[in-house]
């Protein structure tokens, strides 16, 4: 079977640290052929650190010269939508950095194009492929947890504002900390339920920390040009009952600096993720079972793997387009409820 | 001042151990003078042991004999709205068990007799009473918090459903986990808010446990004959986007067996109730304060004390028959939020 | 049904504390008529305070005035045979405390004519009714644990030699640590395993610690006077390669002064009996299980309702007699190993 | 003095990790001359890594080209008597990777040629040169324990059957968990007991695991394949009652992934290995003695040096010939009682 | 031997709970025939109470009628002086509460007359009896801990100004935190040393949190009638250069609330006392000896017992007449340093 | 702005590790020209190292050829005074290692000097730049401590006696533990009051550790050429009735390796200084308050960045010569009290 041929699409930090290493340690499937940057001086540095053949400022001119067959969008996230489009008209995979877009529309539009060429679009949501979850999986289909009815999802920072990229910018990144956190969890909490649509949405977002400023503790940051939500928080309700609570803040007065996790009710079983902990019955007893030995995994790595199996046809643990147009849409309608107050 | 003649309606458990001790603490304030019970000979029993001059099993009897100038009302919930009318009606300050009834309506009514009659009616929600809670109103007051603008709330039991009483019994208790445990943690988020009525409620309940059955914590429940719901989950959101997560379970696959919390956040801080812990910024840190000497309190007697200043005019952190009613009112809105589903 | 008539042998400290409480809770299927101790005014003392209508220091007077159903005996050790034949022959069922005897022919002899008179004689191992013993042998049922292959027990005190009584006369107690102490570990290991007899037996003793003397943690005893074991140690190994680690100390030069615990190996999970945790693999990853929520138990009133259920011809799960014959033969044979040295 | 010119027989991974690197620290001692592999290659490359001239596949040709003092080997369990012999045959020391040979009698040959051609052959359990161990003999030494007359010694592996190399092979390596683990916990019991020979032993070994397959912890096994035992257990009786309870397991139901310790009793205290405690009287009152600071210490390399003592007639602490000769016949006797299961 | 008779003078707290309990404890020792207290009813209440023959109001009287043979001293400090020296001049035997007195002068007329009259004065310095401190002793005697060069010693409260009583108040206490618990660890400290005279003393005194009031641990103290020392720091330093650093507080910015302790140090070894902890070198390595089985003992009854075998010519661990003088004095003498300043 | 020129004096450990490396991180304000040694082989070695155009062994030949701006001291501590004079009356500022001299009139010299010269003469006191220091600064600047009164400081090792260099030569160090370890924890102390001069001192110090040799923790020494101090203990009592208490060891029986702490009581509030503890009242209640995210600092450059400023006549808070002269006056005195004894 031939090598892909792949480019990257934006030169930054996560094209360096995550996605090239990834796509490196898979050169018996993928060939990586190009980065493509806003600079060209950095995107060559990064090409010629890494080992690769192209660089290009301009992504006409890579689709022009290299002809991908997939690329990867490390840009932010209001370039999301633009790029995933183009790579598709020409014809090719799009393995796309979270949040999707910055709106519903674009996400499905997104989508659909990638239905109507018959090409693979996939998110980058990693946290799919660590041992946790993989094990909760396994735990569901195992049945261990019986109908899994309610789920508590959180990822909180207590003064987590970046100090440095666009991460308070609107314009480009469309939001705050549920654009940027919450997406982890709320990919994994759909992903337990089978990825269902919400008959209901309720949310709120906050910004009180961060257009005050103070102590940070990933740099500083600059109150005046915060235009995003510090805080956001939202229920949803789904068919037969089921619902989501979750919570996203890059600044809260809580006590964890991080404090990223989930909790998945279930009849039979119920699952906190971080350290796996699963609370049942057994031998007809209330039962705490712990999981000493789940090894970390290059999740990262694996997400890649999954990705190009996506491409390949093969079954995939994969966000997948369409699941990436329901979360986006969710996404969406929190920020409408919020809008409302 | 004269003593102020005392009598108990409803002669159980939270008669003997919590009303009648903490009255008889205040026997410079309060002459307890009947109980009135169902069963006649049970309610002579206990009047005796603790030393009451008369038991009835009839109000009017009661009323009649006695001309109390107060009543307080520990029977099932279903019985808390014709007793408290009967009561006001003949002009007795009334302290009621929680939940002040099983409806809204129920409560508003009971509300405006009292009012228009120009007597105390209050609720016995005696966590209000803890050290911590008087900490949090402290800090609140000494400007620590700031704004306060979302808060978490839960009582959860793991499988706390009681194997006594009438408590998954729907018609006399009106609910299940939410009725019985979420309205004592409901009360204190709602007055950490000055006891907002929200835009909007949205919320889910769950019996998949309850009518399964299993190994029980607080006795054998029997599952064919579990009515209400084990676990109730809820959002609030109100005027300028304060909100609300509320949780409360009879029975729940989680890790503790009773877990009963609230996280209140503000702009300033935050604070963790139990044990009491305050995430803030001092000299220009995150710092994180505990207070390793707060005291136990006896909070039954203490929140009699402040239903006895209330009846005399004084200020009082007794909850008032006007919350009773808005806190009745938002627990009807999740019971039809949840029926929808 | 009308009440068994029950009768103590032994007046000392375990039928005050264990045994007469225990059927005391028992009224509606024993009635205890009598007590019999050496000294005719400690047993009176002893029924007078218990309400037993009878004392004797004559076991003869006892069978002869009272015909009672059943006895326990609460004798040193040397006395347990002659006590429990007469009984027997005299048409008592027979509750005997641990060890059944000193010598394996005695506890034979015991067993035989108890199933020659068709009537019940147990023994007091009370540890089979701790809710971890339960939970082992529900394990077990439910397949949990897979085929059981090996055991590691052990009753171990640093320095707890009995500074009273007569634990360290050999005639009166038949031996030392393994007498007292591992008769309680060597029953649930056997009866783990169904109660087989060993192949083979391999052990040792030792008294270097009893007889130098030094700090006792349960009095102070008299090394001269010190003629039993302080320590003993064996090896059991049965039919199908299945073994046994023994390990029993009144003094030993270790950590903990009180270390009773059993471990529990098999082909698909292993248990550590106190605090009760499984090892096992869930899902396809190694679990470790706690069962946070067991309760503690009453286990000599268990103990004492799983005897009469004996009587009464019910299941049961108290120590038989063919069980206590085949326990006194392999600590014999322990002996006779160490006894070579 | 001359230096020593050494060779390695066996190019694997202890060499290159252990053997070598402890070599090239004694290069005032040593000259380092000669790797001989079963492949060229690779022993050539072993080789030039660590800058040693020459490399062989043919111990012949390297005791003809460089006539070395001593040789290292580190070649499977079956090799190391055919390579002792020769080695011996060819006047040079040997020192030998752990167990000795697969089975008494090569262990005894072995010691007999060097005794008799007055070399030094000396096997490498490097265990001797912990901290902790050295302490040990210290405190033995200073009479602090008194008479020793009991060890448990484990080493236990709850899924550690090695996904690589030769381990599961009967033929190559003789034995499983206790011919690989449990030797190393046997030594050092039979090093604190002056090495004396058993008059009883009496074992079992078991492979339901090994055999059944499931999660691995060092690599995925084939159970097909599995031709070893997964556990061993032993008990040994010597001379004056002194007595060994050994347990080695490469799989086994058991809490931690690696467990390998020794508890030493004797007459005045009693020391657990791993962290090294003391338990004894001091002042007359029961002590805990613990030694904070302990150095970590580079077994290896010390082992290594004691050897090299040995070599040159100085007291040494290294495993004699003799010594293995006796802990080999102690295994043989163990898998023979066990076999007769 | 006739019982002695004995008579408490001040009949509160102390002579309540400590010394009246312990007295009747040893009835085979002592006749406990009269109380005297300033209020002759409370004085008769608290003899009835535990069956004492006797009660007054008035010493004469109680010598004149009684005529006892030693006399336990329970009032305010101020008091101890007066009625000491009229105790001993009724040829009595005087156990008497710490501290001695209020000033060298009167501790040293106290020994004094003591000497002169051949009677034994003690004081209740109880800590001497535990069992930490009677290890440190004989660790001592033992040669374990070498010279003895530098003690730290500590009795520190976070917010410990009695509420009640008269600890507070200059004239009847003479002094604050270091007269009533800093005299406790000097008195061990110095008895540790054998007792040894100052060369040089220095200290300081302070009540800045006690003049401005707060939230208080034992109760609610006035801080307008606060008029001692709310912590106390002092430096003695002794021939061959022994030293003391002493530090007491009733209020102190500290973390613990009650912190009471001893740091010894010797040239061989050093001591910490609770919980007991001996830092020296065992076996040429540094070793923490603990030693877990520390019996509570009742040090009370054992200063009792010691108070009387002194009044029997005994050896004796109490508090000695001369001990408390150069106590006293050193107290006298750290005031006198801070009250330069 | 020019860059100002520097040389360090002393080639040893402190100058490669702290110094240097320092320096060249600040090239924007330092050019470091020359390394000047005792060895001018090694001082060339260093200066190669880390790319310094020049090496002297000789003070004068660096003033005539190369014309500092500023030197860095880093000798012994004989050599503290004599260098420092003369690099003053070369025209250089001086950044001194500490202690900053071995006599009181040294440091007095130096200063008077310094003052006279117009130039910055500072001590690398380092730990007043770390974290915790600049946090209690804040703290006290926002009257969270009020009037600081007692500080416990102290700076301890259990054997810790360095087995290298000239620290237990008195000549060259002039001192042991107080001279090396005590300054670092005393500075603080003083640095907390303002810099006051204590009124009265008294100390002890001791060396029976030290001369006696045992187990060593940094390298073996050799008791016979221990000169100086293993332990010193000092009060100092400062106007206004504030005071230390002072303690430093080389080698002490206590528990900790390495103990380096400071206390610091005022009327407001008490810190522990590592990790940082505020002990205060919060909303009238007793508050801990933790600083959970104070970050590590390299404090040897924001030393050097503070001597810089100094030097630059900008408000700095590195150790001033007029500091550094009271603090040498009080160590002085420290030694004297000590030598009476």
């Amino acid at each position: 079977m031939p090598l892909l041929k792949a480019a990257i699409i934006g030169g930054g930090n996560i094209a360096d640290t995550n996605h090239i290493p990834a796509l490196k340690q898979v050169a018996d499937r993928v060939e990586l052929v190009a980065v493509c940057g806003r600079d060209l001086g950095k995107a060559r540095a990064l090409a010629n650190k890494h080992g690769i053949a192209h660089a290009f400022d301009n992504t006409l001119a890579l689709y022009d010269q290299c002809a991908p067959d997939l690329v990867v969008i490390c840009t932010p996230n209001n370039l999301h939508h633009p790029q995933a489009m183009e790579a598709l008209a020409h014809n090719c995979h799009v393995f796309c950095e979270k949040p999707p877009a910055i709106s519903a529309q674009q996400a499905r539009d997104m989508a659909n194009l990638a239905t109507q060429k018959g090409l693979t679009l996939a998110y980058n949501f990693q946290l799919r492929q660590t041992s946790e979850w993989e094990l909760l999986m396994r735990c569901r289909a195992d049945g261990l947890l019986g109908d899994i009815y309610h789920i508590k999802a959180h990822f909180l920072r207590r003064r987590g504002i970046p100090g440095w990229g666009s991460f308070t910018n609107k314009a480009m990144q469309g939001g705050g900390a549920l654009m940027d956190l919450g997406v982890h969890v709320l990919d994994l909490a759909l992903y337990a339920l089978d990825y269902p649509t919400p008959d209901q949405v309720l949310g709120n977002t906050y910004d009180l920390i961060g257009k005050s400023g103070g102590k940070g503790l990933m740099g500083d940051w600059n109150p005046k040009a915060f235009e995003v939500e510090d805080a956001a928080m939202a229920y949803l309700s789904f068919p037969d009952s089921v619902s989501i609570m979750l919570s996203a803040s890059f600044a809260l007065n809580t006590q964890a600096d991080k404090d990223r996790n989930l909790e998945i009710f279930g009849s039979k079983g119920g699952v906190k993720l971080f350290p796996f902990s699963l609370y049942t019955e057994v031998a007809g007893e209330l039962a705490d079972i712990q999981f000493p030995y789940l090894e970390e995994t290059d999740s990262q790595l694996k997400n890649t793997l999954a990705f190009l199996d996506a491409c390949e046809g093969k079954p995939s643990t994969v966000c997948t387009a369409e699941q990436g147009a329901i979360l986006q849409e969710i996404v969406e309608r929190i920020y409408q409820s919020a809008d409302k107050r």
